[in-house]
This record gives C-alpha cells, structure tokens and sequence, in this order.
C-alpha cells in the first residue's frame, strides 16, 4: 500500500494519530522537500517519528517514482507531505503511477494552507481562484496572474496568494555547466509580494488602466500559519509592503472588498497599528 | 487557554498528535456537536481520548458561550470541531467572545472538506466559490445559490457543493408548542442533491434561459472523504441522480468545464461504468 500523509503546517506534532501510526509501521518513508517546509527539519521529525526519512526533491519524485512505489505492492511505503497530499501541490502523478503498477494507495489528510487561513476571520466560503506570487527577475516579470486577483475582486472574493519557494535551485552558470551546486533556499515574505503588487499596480496606472487594486485594499499578512509562533497582520497593501512577520513561510491575501461584519472584527484582532 | 482543535474528517485517530494531548490535559473538552458528523460517535471519541465530552449544540454554542469560556482565563478548555475549526462554518464568535473577555485562544488545524477533496483529483487552485444546497420544502425551495454555479462555470471553476445537514430540527407543531422533541438527523445525499440541481435546470428552460449546466456536466460525488470506506464517483449529473455512495456524509462537486489532463486521468480512476 501506498500512504499519502499529510503532515499539517507546524511542527512534528501536526501529523495525525493515524497518520503516525503508518508511518511507525511503513517499510519506507519518504519526506516530498520541494513545496514546502515545515518549522522544523527533518532530524525533528525523525526524532519524534523515530523513523529514518527518505528525502524525495522534485527531480527524485518526477524520475524515480518507481524507486518510490518499489514493492509496495507486497509492503507499505509512506510519502509524507507538508499540509496535505492534495493542497497546493497534488500528487496525482504518484497516485497515478502507483494504480497503473496494481498498486493500492490511501490519503491520510491534514491542515492545507488553503483552509488553514481562515484562522484569520475571513470566510472561506468567500475566496475565489488561488494564485501564486513568483520571484520576479531583471528579465521575468510576470503580471498575468494578477487578472485572477481582478477576477475575484469584480465578484467579490478573496484571493489568497501563495508565495514562491525557490529549494535546490541553480545558479544559470551552475545549470550550464551541469554543476549539482544548488542555491540555498529563498522564501518570498509577504513584503516582496506586496511590492511586486505595487510595481503591478503602478505599471497599469501609466498604461491608463485602472488597476483592480490600489496601495488602500486591505490585505491580510499571514506567517507559519499553525505554528506556535504564528502572525498574522491586517493592514494596506503599502502596510504590507514594511510589516514584519519573521520568518517563513509567509501567505498573503488580498480581500475582496465587501466584508461581512463577523470578518471584520476579526481582522481588527489583527490590524496593524495606524503609525508603524 | 481556549484550544479550538481540528478533529479531521474520518474516526477518532484523524486528530493530530498535539490535538490529543491538549484534549487530555484540559479542564473541560466540548464538542461541537451541529455542522457536521465523524464516521464515529461521541462515544468512540471519548474512549480513544480517554475524556468525557460535553456536546455543545449550536444553541448553546450561541447563547452559553459564556459557560464554555468560564475559567477558560485561569484553565485549559477545548472546543473540538470536526473538520477545521475555521473550515465550512468558522468560529469566529466563540473566538471574538474570548478575546473580549481577554483569554487566550489557539487553533489545532486539521483536514477540512474544502481542502479534502483533492482527494478525488481536481485541483484546488481551480475552486470558486463554494455553495450550500438546503434541503427543499413543499414550500421553500431555494435556486439562488445556482447564480454562483453559473458565475464559476462561466470563470472554468469548479464548485463544492456543501450539502444540507439536519440535525436537532424541530417540527413545525413542537416548535410552536414549544416542546423540545427533535427530529431524527438528515442528511443529504448526492441523489437528492443533483435531483434538485435537475429540477433548477428544467425551471429555467421553462422560462426560455439557457442554464449554466446540463443533465450531462461532470461531476463529482463523494461520501466519508477521509474515511477508510471513503467513496468517489465520477460521472454526469444525471448519473449523480441514482449513484449509490452509502451512508453520510456527501459532497457534490460541479466540475468547471475544461479539465486539466491529469485531472481528466484522476477522475477516470472514478468513473461510473456506462451501463450503471
């Protein structure tokens, strides 16, 4: 059998009963380390699992899927995954790949940052599309995504906005020239995103459109949402832009306008102070 | 310390580790006992914790809050919701009541539907807003909600459908006479969902309008997602009319038009043979 398990968003204590009682008993377990990441290491979660890791990057997943599903016809092999198995990243390829070989598999699930956020008051009822905020470039700067926030905004919804993880990424001269040499990992905050949001902003101001939204909409800063040490911020999208929230991982959600009463007072729990 | 604690989807394991261990440290341990069901009692659960639960209904929930938060200053109390405490419905009173009160309050994560569904393939990025299908009366029988299918359908997303649960209804006689005698619960299925979902179809072609989905759009049913007996069927909505997926509870999901190709090849691991 194979066992997708969600870890949840925090530490190692996040997974479930079940979840940890499949994973003691697996013949392997395998820890997908590209899409997100947990407050604490692997050597935490081994400890408490009291299980040896197998670290699976994407490459690993993508190309030797089968080293992954190897036997595990005849035995359990567990794929541990920060949040849950089918939350920002599906692992329908694996699932795929392991009923195609006969192979059987289950979902244990867990926290996703795509409902844990409505721990900040907003409903979640209320949220539309789900975009992804990357690391801008000298030569890559994509606005595209930004029609999505336009979309929800025009019918009212929320947009929550996943932030760019960049884990064993390489250099352009390292790629060229075939080096494994990876940079270490970067983590987009929500001060970054929110000033590409601006750049986006200002750009369709000088073409002479009206751009969805402005440095006024409110939005919602979100850090190591299930961690003990949490925060959560709710202010402009220029508050945003110099609001510290520590460290990663960050979220961010541009509201969609019309509040109900009961988020509202909810966001006051967390509004930014007016002179900071 | 106010504790809101995810119980997940399925039984009494799908609670996290550090869930359980605030559950058996606490004072008092209430479960919220009106949106929604695991696939086992209170009795099951207070036998795995190894702690008496005190069930809170939405009644008391809404006028006893006060019960639930005393001593919550200088003690440990628990509010466990199945899901996700900020999931289908949020708790924003109880954790708005508390802050007023200035108590301290955590959330423990875990699984909700809204995220859950992965599960089934489709990707959670592509979800608009989520919708509620009520049970109908003779003389209620809501189609608003069908605007915001039709609104999702038109931006290709796809839409939960979260469907109606009774529990605790008292009839039209007991309520006006006053007496507590309450209902057996209900719950609905994904038949008597698409039904409804047909009937709103046929009363706009009656009234000349082109509906925003036809007997023959795909869809998705799911029953005890997160459960070991979960089951999902893909399948047009009429097929929906008469698909056997057991006990409670359902979701229905209205898929948004074009599918990604990995979506397509995960819902054909669910499909409904032709001649069912």
């Amino acid at each position: 059998m194979l066992y997708l398990i969600g870890l949840g968003l925090g530490d190692a204590k996040d997974i479930t009963v079940k979840g940890l009682e499949v994973v003691r008993r697996c013949s392997r377990v395998y820890l997908e380390a590209y899409t997100s990441v947990l407050t604490v290491g692997k050597e935490a979660l081994e400890e408490f699992y009291g299980r040896k890791l197998i670290l699976a990057d994407r490459e690993e997943v993508e190309q030797e899927a089968d080293n992954i599903l190897k036997d595990a016809d005849i035995s359990d092999v567990a794929f541990l995954v920060v949040g849950d198995p089918f939350g920002a990243t599906t692992h329908s390829d694996l699932v795929l790949r392991a009923t195609k070989l006969g192979i059987p598999y289950r979902v244990i699930h867990n926290a996703s940052i795509m409902n844990a956020v409505g721990c900040c008051g907003l409903q979640l009822y209320k949220f539309g599309e789900i975009v992804s905020i990357v690391f801008w470039t000298d030569t890559w700067r994509p606005e595209s995504f930004f029609d999505k926030v336009k979309k929800n905004r025009q019918n009212g919804m929320h947009t929550l906005c996943l932030l760019d993880i960049k884990v064993k990424e390489q250099s352009l001269e390292n790629l060229i020239k075939g080096r494994k040499i990876y940079e270490p990992p970067r983590y987009m905050n929500v001060n970054q995103a929110a000033q590409q949001l601006l750049e986006i902003v200002q750009n369709q101001r000088k073409r002479g459109e009206e751009p969805a939204i402005t440095e006024e909409t409110l939005c919602v800063g979100l850090a190591r949402v299930g961690a003990e040490d949490q925060k959560i911020a709710a202010g402009t999208l220029q508050q945003m832009c110099t609001v510290d929230l520590g460290e990663p991982l960050h979220s961010l959600i541009i509201t969609g306008g019309s509040l109900h009463p009961l988020e509202m007072e909810m966001l006051s729990l967390f509004s930014i102070p007016e002179n900071s």
